[in-house]
C-alpha cells in the first residue's frame, strides 16, 4: 500500500462562522501537496476585538510551506470566502482560480493590494476540471445568493470530495444557477463531502429566494412615501429582487452605498447580471418625488458609516425620512450587531419612519441550506463520509449528529485540525497551529498579541498616566504629574483624583528603597500598584497604568 | 375651572427597555405634588458602556424637586424596577410602598446602601389603597414572572389612571397572582391607561408559564446525564417551573449561584414562595449520580462571572460538564448579549454538552404581554387614553398604532416629555432634562461627561503616552519617552513605534516657537498632532495621545 494520502485542514471557518479557508493535501506525510479553497475574512465586534477593521486566518503555518502549495480555488465571493485574497495573497502565492464573475471580485481585491492580477484564471464550470498536482478540480453550480456561486469536485487519487461551498437548495434563486438536482444526482461515487453547517438549527425546509418576492411588491405597492431598502451588498439576489419589485411597483430605484454600486457593476460587466433593472443616480433621484422612489442602500448590519445609519441621523446624499416613509430590513441581524441595528431602527423611529424588519420571516430568505436540505443534500450525494464545515462548533457538532441520523460516518474537524480520508474513514492524524489575524489600521497584528487585549483592558478600566522624575543623585524629585483617562474626575473624598494619585506618590517616593529608585521596572511596579490601591478606594476602579520614569543623570 | 394639572412625566423607560422610573404629579403648574412608580437599572454592554457596572435614569431634575415626592411605589422586584432604589434613594427619599416579597428586596438594596428601610411601607393588594396627597393608589395584582407583580390603580382628581406594570394575560403563571379578568373588568371608568410595551411586535398570542411545563419535564426525562437550566434569577416563575420538573422527573435539584438563592430565600421567608421544592446543597449533590441531577444555574444572559459561564469554562463548585450532558437556555437572549451567549454555547459544544437554546421557543414564554394580549387588555380596561411606556422608541410607535386601531386617542411620551392628562386629552406641556448615570466601581457618572466615551475612543484607537522634559531655560532635553498601549509595536517602517515618536518628536523639538514651549497647552496640543501624523503613517490609526511635560524651572 502507497504511503500517500489525502487529508483535508480546515485554517478558517470551521469553528466560527466566517474567514473560511480550507486546505486539501495528497502525498506523503510530510510533503504534501496542496490545493486552497477560499480565502475569507471575518468581521470584527466591539466585545472582542474594539478598532479592528477585519479578521482574516493566521497563516503562518501555511506561508512556510507557500511552495507545496499548486492553487487557490475560490468558491464565490462573499467577503467571508474572498475577502482576504489580496491581503494574505503575499504570503500564499499559488495560482488562483475562479469563474468569471467571481475571479472579476478578486481580481479588485488582487489590484488593491498590488497583487498580480495576471495570477488568476477564469475558469468555466463543470464538465471543464483543472488539473493542478494530483488533483482535477470542477466547479460545480450551485444555488446561493450571489452569481456564480459553485461547490467544487475534487477528484484525488483516493476518490472524488465535494467540497459544498455555501448552498441552498433553491430552483428559483434569482441570481446564479438555480439548483440543478440532476446534475448533483449524477456524480458517482463520492468519498467525502465537506459541507457547509450554517443553518442546521433551522428545523424548517429553506424557502426559495422567489417567495420573497410577492411580500416586497406588496410592501411597496402599500406605502404612500419614499421607501428604502437595505440588505448585505454582496447579496446581489436580493438587491435583484428589490429592485424589479421596485420597478414594477412603478418606482425609480437609487442604490445607494459604494459596496453596493461595486457589486452590481462586478455582475454587469461580467454578463452575469444582463437584465439588472435600470436605476437612476441619487442627483437624479432629487427630482422624482418620493413616492415614486426606492432606495436600495448598504448598511444592514448597523454599520456607523453606511447609508442605513447615516439615513437614520439625518440626511445622506440629499435625501432625508421623513414621517410616512418606510424602512425595510430585508436582512437578518448577524449575533453582534443587534445593538446598532436597533439603534438605527429607533433613531428612524423617531423620525417618524415604519421600519419593517425580518421578525416575521416575509421579507428575507437565508442564503444557506436548513436541516431539512442539508439532510436532503446527504442524500443526493450518498457520500462515505461527510464532514461539516462552515460554522460555530455547535452546528459542526449538530451536522454530525445529523449524520448519524442519516447513517453516514462524519468527524467534526475544527481549525487546525489535519484529517486523513481513505477507504479506512476519516481519522485527526494532525494538528497545525491557526488562529487569528488581525487587519489594524494597516498592521496585522495577532489575535493573541495582547495588543486588542490592552484595548479592552483600557475600555474596562480606564487609564492613568503617571510621570516620575528622578535627579542625577537617585533623588525623585517633587514635582509628580497624573493625568486620567476614561476615569471619573473625583473619587468618593470628592477630591480631584489626579491630585490624590500625586500626593500619595509624593508622599511615599522619599521612602522608598534607594534600590527601587534605580531599576525602573521595580519602581514602575511599586508606583503601578500604589496608583492601583489610591484607585480602588477613590472610586472602585483599578485603571491600567503607565508610568514614566525621567532620569536627569 | 381650576388650574391644577394632572401630569404624567416618564423619567427612564420610555424609550428604552430598561431603567423604568415614572413620575406622576398633581396641583398647580410649578407646584404639583408628585409620586414616583418604580426605581429601576438598565444594564451595560460593551458597545455602549464598557466598564459601567449599572445604569440609572439621571433623577437631578426630581433631586431638586424632592420635597414634593409624596411616595416611591414599586410594582414588582425586577431589576430593571427596583435596582436602583438603594443607590439613587439619598437623592428622592419619599415613603415608598410596595407589596410583601417586593418589599422586602426593596429592604436589601436599601440595606446593601445604608438607607433607612423603615422608609419602606407594606401594603396588601386592592382593595386597599393608600391616599398619598391628592393621590389614592392601589396594588393589582397582574400576571408576569415573579410573585406579587402588580399594576397600580392611582384614583387622581380627574380620574383614574391604571399604570399596568409588566405584565402578561397568563392565568396559569405559576408564581404571582393568575391574571383575574373580573377584576381587571371591574375597574370602572379609566381615564388612561399607561401600559408596557414590550412585546407589542410580536404578533401571536402569549403563552401561559404553564406550557413550558411538559416540554421541560420531557427534556429532562430524554437526558442521560447531568441536566443544567439556566434562566433569569429574578425569573422565579421559571425557577420554580424547572425545579418541580426536575423533582417530578426524580432529580435532586441544585441552585447555583448567588442571585437565584437570593431571590428563592426572599419568596419563602415572605410565604410567598412556600410551597417551593426542596433543593439540596452543591456539596450534597457531589455524592448523587449526575443523571439523578438537575442543576438551575444563572447567567443565561452570558455574564461571565456566573455559574452558565464558569461551568462552560470547566469547572463550577465542583461540578464539571461531560459529553452527553444537556444544557437548557430556558430563556431569551437579549439584544447586544449574543456574543457572550454563542460563546457559551461552543464551549459547552466542545465539552461535548447538548445545548437546548429557546430557538424553537418550546422552553421559554415571555413575561410580556405580545400585541394581541395589549389589544385584550386595551378593550377590558377601555381607558379613554393610552400611553404607552416600557418600550425603545419603535415599541411605544407600534403601540401608538394598535392603539389607534382600536380607536383610542394615545401619545408618544419618551423619557422628559411632561404630559397632561385632561378631559381635553393628551397634551405634551413640557420637557425636563433626564438622561443615563453611569455607575461606574463606586462612582456615578453621568452618560455624556465623557468619561466612558474616552474609554470607548481608546479601545477604538489605542493610546499613547510621550514624556517631554523641558529646561530650567524653556530648553527642551533631548531624552523624550513614549510608551505605548493597545497598538502593534511595530509600523510599516518594520521599526519600533515608539522609537519612531520619540525620534520625530526629539528632531521636531529644537524648531518650535520659543512660544509654544512655554506653554504647556499649546505644546501638549502640537506634539499631539504630530504623534497622529507619524502613527497615522506608521500604523493607519490615529492613537488617543497624553504628553507629560515636566519642566525643571
Amino acid at each position: 500500500m502507497s504511503d500517500e494520502n489525502l487529508i483535508y485542514l480546515p485554517l478558517g471557518g470551521a469553528g466560527e462562522v466566517g474567514m473560511n479557508m480550507y486546505l486539501y493535501g495528497y502525498g506523503a506525510k510530510g510533503s504534501e501537496r496542496y490545493i486552497l479553497v477560499d480565502v475569507g475574512i471575518a468581521f470584527p465586534d466591539m466585545e472582542t476585538s474594539p478598532g479592528v477593521n477585519l479578521i482574516f486566518p493566521d497563516v503562518t503555518w501555511l506561508a512556510e510551506r507557500k511552495d507545496r502549495i499548486d492553487g487557490i480555488f475560490i468558491t464565490h465571493a462573499h467577503e467571508d470566502h474572498i475577502g482576504g485574497l489580496g491581503h494574505l495573497y503575499e504570503q500564499l502565492g499559488a495560482p488562483i482560480f475562479a469563474r468569471k464573475f467571481t475571479a472579476h471580485i478578486a481580481r479588485m481585491k488582487m489590484e488593491e493590494h498590488g497583487q498580480d492580477v495576471d495570477k488568476i484564471t477564469v475558469v468555466t464550470s463543470m464538465p471543464e476540471q483543472i488539473a493542478v498536482g494530483a488533483f482535477k478540480v470542477g466547479f460545480l453550480p450551485i444555488s446561493h445568493s450571489i452569481p456564480e456561486s459553485s461547490a467544487l469536485v475534487i477528484d484525488t487519487p483516493c476518490g472524488r470530495i465535494i467540497h459544498s461551498g455555501d448552498f441552498k437548495l433553491d430552483e428559483t434563486p434569482g441570481v446564479g444557477d438555480p439548483f440543478n438536482r440532476e446534475d448533483w444526482s449524477s456524480l458517482g461515487l463520492v468519498k467525502a463531502l465537506i459541507c457547509d453547517s450554517t443553518n442546521v438549527f433551522n428545523r424548517l425546509s429553506g424557502r426559495s429566494e422567489e417567495t420573497v418576492k410577492s411580500p416586497i411588491k406588496k410592501l411597496i405597492r402599500n406605502s404612500q412615501g419614499l421607501v428604502v431598502a437595505t440588505t448585505f451588498a454582496s447579496n446581489i439576489a436580493r438587491v435583484r429582487t428589490l429592485a424589479e419589485a421596485g420597478i414594477s411597483e412603478g418606482r425609480s430605484v437609487v442604490v445607494l452605498g459604494r459596496a453596493m454600486h461595486k457589486m452590481i457593476s462586478a455582475g454587469q460587466e461580467t454578463g452575469v447580471l444582463k437584465d439588472f433593472p435600470s436605476t437612476i443616480s441619487a442627483e437624479e433621484a432629487l427630482d422624482v418625488p418620493r413616492q415614486n422612489l426606492l432606495l436600495i442602500v448598504t448598511g444592514s448590519q448597523g454599520e456607523r458609516r453606511a447609508a442605513s445609519a447615516q439615513l437614520s441621523n439625518g440626511k445622506f446624499k440629499g435625501f432625508s425620512l421623513k414621517e410616512g416613509d418606510v424602512f425595510l430590513f430585508s436582512s437578518k441581524t448577524i449575533p453582534g450587531n443587534e445593538v446598532s441595528v436597533i439603534r438605527i431602527i429607533n433613531n428612524l423611529s423617531e423620525i417618524g419612519v415604519d421600519v419593517i424588519d425580518d421578525s416575521m420571516g416575509d421579507y428575507h430568505v437565508s442564503g444557506h441550506a436548513n436541516r431539512p436540505d442539508l439532510e436532503e443534500m446527504h442524500k443526493i450525494v450518498k457520500p462515505d463520509f461527510i464532514i461539516p464545515m462552515h460554522g460555530e462548533h455547535r452546528m459542526l457538532r449538530e451536522h454530525c449528529k445529523l449524520a448519524t441520523e442519516n447513517n453516514i460516518d462524519s468527524i467534526l474537524a475544527t481549525n487546525g485540525m489535519v484529517i486523513s480520508i481513505s477507504n479506512n474513514g476519516l481519522q485527526v492524524v494532525d494538528h497545525v497551529e491557526t488562529g487569528r489575524v488581525y487587519q489594524d489600521g494597516i498592521i496585522q497584528v495577532g489575535a493573541h498579541d495582547g495588543v486588542v487585549r490592552n484595548r479592552i483592558k483600557m475600555a474596562l478600566n480606564g487609564h492613568v498616566t503617571v510621570g516620575v522624575l528622578i535627579d542625577e543623585n537617585d533623588e525623585p524629585m517633587e514635582d509628580v504629574w497624573c493625568e486620567l483617562r476614561g476615569l471619573p474626575e473625583r473619587g468618593i473624598s470628592l477630591n480631584d483624583l489626579s491630585n490624590v494619585i500625586e500626593e500619595e506618590i509624593e508622599k511615599t517616593l522619599p521612602f522608598l528603597d534607594q534600590k527601587l529608585i534605580t531599576e525602573d521596572k521595580k519602581l514602575e511596579e511599586q508606583l503601578t500598584r500604589l496608583v492601583k490601591r489610591v484607585c480602588s478606594n477613590e472610586i472602585g476602579k483599578k485603571p491600567e497604568v503607565t508610568i514614566l520614569i525621567s532620569r536627569l543623570a
